[in-house]
């Protein structure tokens, strides 16, 4: 990894992604770049009108482009490709140095139960704990100071990242990714109040179960049920410092970015995409699609298949209807001035 | 644990929970399940009038209810008990999986130092780490993978998961539950800043000091004092991913929702109630038996014994008023260009 | 540490802090404290008018005041000092416990790569991991249970608390605190998405970068890029639950207030602050000098140099106005109403 120093010309790059070459084909390029912050022998990415009109301005040597549009001049050598998203994935592969490599097998500082069941090929770093009954599908990665509780079930293919952490029971799909310090089954929030306001903790006895695919940032909590299931779909992904409440119920193929939250027992369909700082109230029914917005706080259910700001979350519409009527305020106070001016020139007529 | 598989026919659980069997006393029941997903073999609880309408669609094979109310037809067994909530404890406890056993005394694979003061019946797991000074009182279980800090004292029973940390000198009541990478005592944030804006630490030099039975949920932050305490009071209760900031002062049995957090010296009163993602401005005073809605942003002192909602939080009747307000501006509108039209009809008759 | 009992006499802290003494010098004083919960055997300080006035019911047994203010009695005996700012800190600094000392060198209970780099005066804790090709610069203090990723490189006197992870290949200035629970350089969130609504990971394989003097709370995340780099300037302060996303980039001296976050790819000048749960979203340029308010959103360009404030965020003046606006509506109606009488009797008159 250290060594790891890519370099090829246009000419290897255009071979290697199918592109046809405009321009310099021995110009040599070292990395990928963005447009905006590119330097002489990066290559950098104009997939679109926006960025199309940036390219006066970019510094790279050079440049993967549509078929067929017009590029502003300056510009370094064009890489002309059908798919602009599938070559930039490529590229971005071409350069990007290899991810480290996890020893195989199990590392002889780790700590893992003669009662736990260890796949083929399965790689556990030091001071992983691997607790009685846990079973560790074919592939899956440990890495160094992860902890898999009791009973807990992970898939193939699964990688876990230092710190997080899979609490007793809970089920892991294939090709699951938990990144450093997520947990996995924390108890849920739930509580028994008395009259004078002392709580007492209510056992959460259920699991969280994660479908094949699902991916969870870092710092990321998910409760486990009280009983019962804590479910996230297969295909979700989940970014930092998302919390999942007790009971929550994820369809496939949910995106929740950071910071956003659910309480307990809400049911999110599929597809359904909540923006950074997001809220949901519990016990409500998110429909498929349904698209919440940064920082709004949805408080009922909500029908699916559209987009919601604020809080209380509203459909867009009615949210910037409801910002342009705040902001017409001044106005209608203006037109109150003048109606009542208009009014009183009128009376002082009649008297 | 694996071989955990309980199953009570409809007469035993009357038996143990001391409830009035009607219908069948002998179907089979081997899982507890909320309303709307069960299935038959399950136990359901049905406490209020709102779940007892969802009576008829559910498919648990029995279902425990209130003395004396009509039940909805049609239904499976009926379990009829004085106290549902005491019920739906006892009956959760039955079904439950038993909690994962720490083996007794200091693994050898933990790291505790010789000058740490281990109470009798202590339970610490592999790559646990406990500091020079630390005491732990009887019965304490660290799971592996803990971390305690120099001189830092945990009292009685207290329950400490992988990934969480107590920083030196700070102190824990009996009977406390740290969750999944719970961070006690970190820094708090206080700087010096000079006229460039360039800033310079200030040592954070007190502790943070948890009362008996406050549980933290996971990857909640509480900050160290700059000097001092910051200190949450007994029985209160802290969920995912809170911050509380250095110097604040919380009273006992509070409850502060995930991703709510506040700013620094602030002093909560007792049985207060943060929702989700609210957020307090440093010192603040906030009265006992306060309510702070999900997403509410307090910047003002509370008086207590009241709900208060939105960003500034204002109290919730104001909250409602202050929405339907500007709900009703478009009818304000209206109004307007009535009026104005009536008076531009005036005028003209007035020519 | 656990002797630590520090005592001086009024003379003593005198003479130390180059004060003026008014009143009994033999008063011995055992702890500092802030002015409202001070107790005899107490030094606190009343640096500005606000504090000065809260004096009288101040209990310390002496206090630090500004050279020449009037201090209302009753009051302890007085200190008095040219800069109370510095000579809080040089009190606090007298009465401070000295921080937990690490043991030099490297815990044989440690996993340090032999192929890492490991300078003078290291020390590195018991169930640490430094894997292949890290640096450590001189001075750095890794606590127990922290890990450092291949090829990542620490600068000199880092310190890093437990639980607190560095991905692979990221870079650290000198003086970085890392606080428990803190990761630097997980995965960035992107992913491509098919027309079914599959999405794919997007390999994230830039870095973290940052520098000189930054301090990273506890559990806070930052992602690493796409590709090229997240940067955090030099002297710049993140607070506990902050989410900064792939290719952010920050200036110098930045604050950013518990649980903010910003969206990828945003760019923030120097000495912006952002307060208490500020959320930005992607692709921004917030000018230097910025101020972000507890619980805004921002969703513009912010030409710095200004407050601002709501969701979404608008200049602070702006935002007291819509405040005021909002709650004018009451007199809007009872206007309309005053207007509307006047009008129907003018009407009737016409008749």
């Amino acid at each position: 990894m250290s060594a790891h120093a890519p370099s090829f010309t246009a000419a290897d790059l255009a071979a290697q992604l199918g592109a046809t070459l405009e321009g310099d084909s021995s110009v040599v390029l070292t990395a990928v770049a963005d447009l905006e912050t590119s330097v002489p022998g990066d290559v950098a990415v104009a997939g679109s009108e926006h960025y199309l009109k940036l390219v006066p301005k970019c510094r790279a040597s050079a440049l993967i482009v549509p078929e067929g549009v017009p590029v502003p001049e300056p510009h370094g050598t064009l890489l002309r490709v059908a798919d602009v998203q599938k070559a930039f994935l490529a590229v971005c592969a071409l350069y990007a140095p290899p991810p480290p490599e996890l020893a195989d097998g199990i590392s002889p500082l780790a700590s893992v139960s003669p009662d736990a069941v260890i796949g083929e090929g399965v790689s556990i770093g030091p001071f992983a704990v691997v607790e009685a009954g846990a079973v560790l599908g074919p592939g899956t990665r440990l890495y160094p100071q992860t902890y898999v509780g009791h009973y807990a079930r992970l898939g193939a293919d699964c990688l876990v990242y230092p710190f997080a952490a899979v609490r007793e029971r809970c089920i892991l799909g294939d090709r699951v990714i938990l990144h450093c310090g997520a947990v996995v089954g924390a108890d849920g929030f739930g509580y028994t109040v008395d009259a004078a306001g002392v709580r007492t903790k209510i056992p959460q006895t259920g699991i969280v179960e994660l479908g094949d695919d699902v991916e969870i940032g870092a710092n990321t909590t998910i409760d486990r049920a009280r009983f019962g299931v804590t479910r996230v779909g297969k295909g979700s992904k989940i970014d930092n410092l998302v919390q999942i409440a007790h009971n929550c119920v994820l369809g496939e193929h949910v995106v929740l970015c950071a910071q956003s939250g659910m309480a307990g027992t809400t049911n999110v369909g599929s597809h359904v995409i909540c923006a950074g700082q997001a809220g949901l109230a519990g016990h409500l029914k998110i429909g498929d699609w349904a698209i919440v917005g940064a920082q709004a706080g949805v408080t009922k259910d909500l029908p699916g298949a559209a987009a919601y700001f604020g809080s209380p979350a509203v459909p867009r519409l009615e949210f910037g209807k409801s910002l342009a009527h705040t902001a017409s305020i001044p106005k209608l106070k203006a037109q109150l001035k003048s109606l009542s001016d208009r009014l009183a020139a009128l009376e002082a007529q009649q008297k």
